[in-house]
Formats: C-alpha cells, sequence, structure tokens
C-alpha cells in the first residue's frame, strides 16, 4: 500500500464533484450517504424489474429498482434499508414487509467512490401505483424467477440495455439464499 | 421519451469529463472506447480473481481483470475484444486462444455513460508474470470455480471491498455457458 498523495477538487456540482489524486480522476456523490438496490420477490415468485430513462445514456435502461440514501433534505442521515424501502415503495407501488441485506460493493471502481448495497425484498404488499419522486417515468415487470435469465437475454438481443447490477443481485440470492 | 434537453460540460478533465443535461449530472470517459471485463477460467477450472490498489476508494478491491479499451494514443480504435486479451495479459500473464463475448451493460447508468463488456477467456497459456502497465499494483488469486461463491463470501466477511461486476459475470458463464 502506497502513501496517498493528497485530493483536489476538480469541479464541485450540484450532485457530482470531479476529484483529484495523483494524476487518477474520480468522481464522487455529494448529496448521498449510499446507492441501494433492491431484488424484490412477490410471493408468487415473480422478480420485479423496471425499465427508466437515464439522462446519462439518453435512453430506456432495464434494472432492479435502486436509488440513493439520504439525498432528501432532513434526511442525510436515513439508513440504507430504510433507503431501499422507499425507492422500493416509490419505483414499484410494493411495500416490503422483509428486506434483508444481501452484499456491498463498489459499482465501478476505477471511476467512482459509488458502492451499491443490494438487499432482497419479500413479503411484497401492493400498496398502490409507483409514486416515482416527481421525475422518474417508470415502466414495471413482473417476470417468474425461473424466467428472468431468458426474459433478459430476449431483451438484451433486442436491443435494450440491461444494468449489470440486475446479474449481480441475480448471483447472490441464487447462492445466498438459494431461490 | 421526452425531447432531451442540451448537454453541457462543467469541466474537462485529463480523463474525465463531468456533464450536465437538465438538472442531471454524470461523468464519461475522454480517452476511451469502451470498458472490459474477463471473466477468465483455466484448464483446470480455476477462475482468475485479481486485486488491486484503487485510488477512488483508497484500497484494495477484489476484482475479475478489466480495463479501458483505446486509451493508448494510437490506438484509440482498438477493438474491445483486442482490449480483453491485452488487459487479461497485462494483469495476469495469461493469454487466451479463446475468447466470447458475454454481456454488455451499464455500469452505473444514474452516474456515468459507461458500459462495461464482458467476456470470458479460455485455452489459457501462462507466458510470463503479470505486466501491469507500470502504475498497477496486483494480487492474483486463482480459485477452482466450484469454491468461487464460498471463497468471495470471506473476503467479504472479511472486511475485504468486492466489486459488483465479479457477481455479473459469474451469473452470465452459469447461465450462457454452464461454468
Amino acid at each position: 500500500m502506497k502513501t496517498e498523495p493528497s485530493i483536489s477538487t476538480l469541479h464541485e456540482g450540484n450532485f457530482l464533484r470531479l476529484q483529484q489524486v495523483g494524476r487518477w480522476e474520480y468522481v464522487e456523490r455529494t448529496k448521498a450517504n449510499g446507492v441501494v438496490a433492491i431484488l424484490a420477490v412477490t410471493d408468487e415468485g415473480n422478480v420485479i424489474l423496471i425499465e427508466q430513462y437515464r439522462p446519462p445514456l439518453g435512453k430506456m435502461i432495464v434494472e432492479i429498482p435502486a436509488g440513493l440514501s439520504g439525498d432528501h433534505a432532513g434526511a442525510e442521515g436515513e439508513p440504507l434499508i430504510e433507503a431501499a424501502r422507499r425507492e422500493l415503495l416509490e419505483e414499484t407501488g410494493y411495500h416490503a414487509a422483509k428486506m434483508e441485506f444481501l452484499f456491498e460493493g463498489p459499482s465501478s471502481a476505477g471511476l467512482t467512490t459509488e458502492t451499491v448495497t443490494f438487499f432482497l425484498a419479500r413479503e411484497l404488499v401492493h400498496i398502490g401505483p409507483a409514486l416515482g419522486d416527481g421525475s422518474e417515468q417508470i415502466v414495471q415487470h413482473e417476470i417468474p424467477i425461473c424466467e428472468v435469465e431468458d426474459w433478459l437475454a430476449k431483451r438484451f438481443l433486442d436491443g435494450r440495455a440491461v444494468d449489470c447490477k440486475i446479474y449481480t443481485a441475480l448471483f447472490l440470492v441464487r447462492y445466498q439464499i438459494g431461490l
């Protein structure tokens, strides 16, 4: 382990900060205490997937529900598990009575400080339509967990963008939970 | 699909560009045409994992071999599959006679334009020690593929950071290839 040179800020944005350490550039979030991603499985054995428009990529992306923790004024210390419940409800309309930690790891360790904390949501109750946060347009899919690989492969071959983290979460629940 | 507002540049770094579209901020790479990640499996059935120091996180991360495509002067049009062969050789000392495309998807769709292209490397020949690119310090592990989940889970419980993309790749090879 080398001694770390000092970190300098190249640009302070409203949500992201571009940093430099030595010659290495990377980005960090300024208004969140974490990122959560939720693999939600209904009592019928369906995985909930969403598609939403993502401005960086300029198109719809197939994902599991996910979002920032502690990014709302007055809730800066929001626990990750509470953020997972909130994001699942906002993006899908489902409340999860059971929310289990699966794993936490970096999403792109060369590019960003971001780590993603994965949860498995079960004992779901559909409370109402997905509300979003006012800016999100979301299409929801419920796919039997035994068919989800084929469903995703077909979407991918049809030219849809599929988020890497779906497969991270699916591997973890197969391995840790046996679903 | 909404009409996209114009994109503005908040900061042009040497390697990263901080962009804004509407109120959304995101980062893109300026000196690469892609990112590749390689799940390499030896003839003996071992998966090759590496640990390397990642400046954004300030610590060692357990990963599969990965790197940028087209980031060397004069090789801006480097094909992704060639970048995968080069990165594997640089980071592990293995040449892969067989390199198969697995999947491409965004690593963090809310944060960056980055997508990662996954390959499965087989028919490996160990040519020599890992060379790195002169800046990387890399620890290499070869783990039987049937034990890799347990090995990773143990590292994680020991407090090591494990990259999300390892699980993405493992899921894909289990599903698509049956390894």
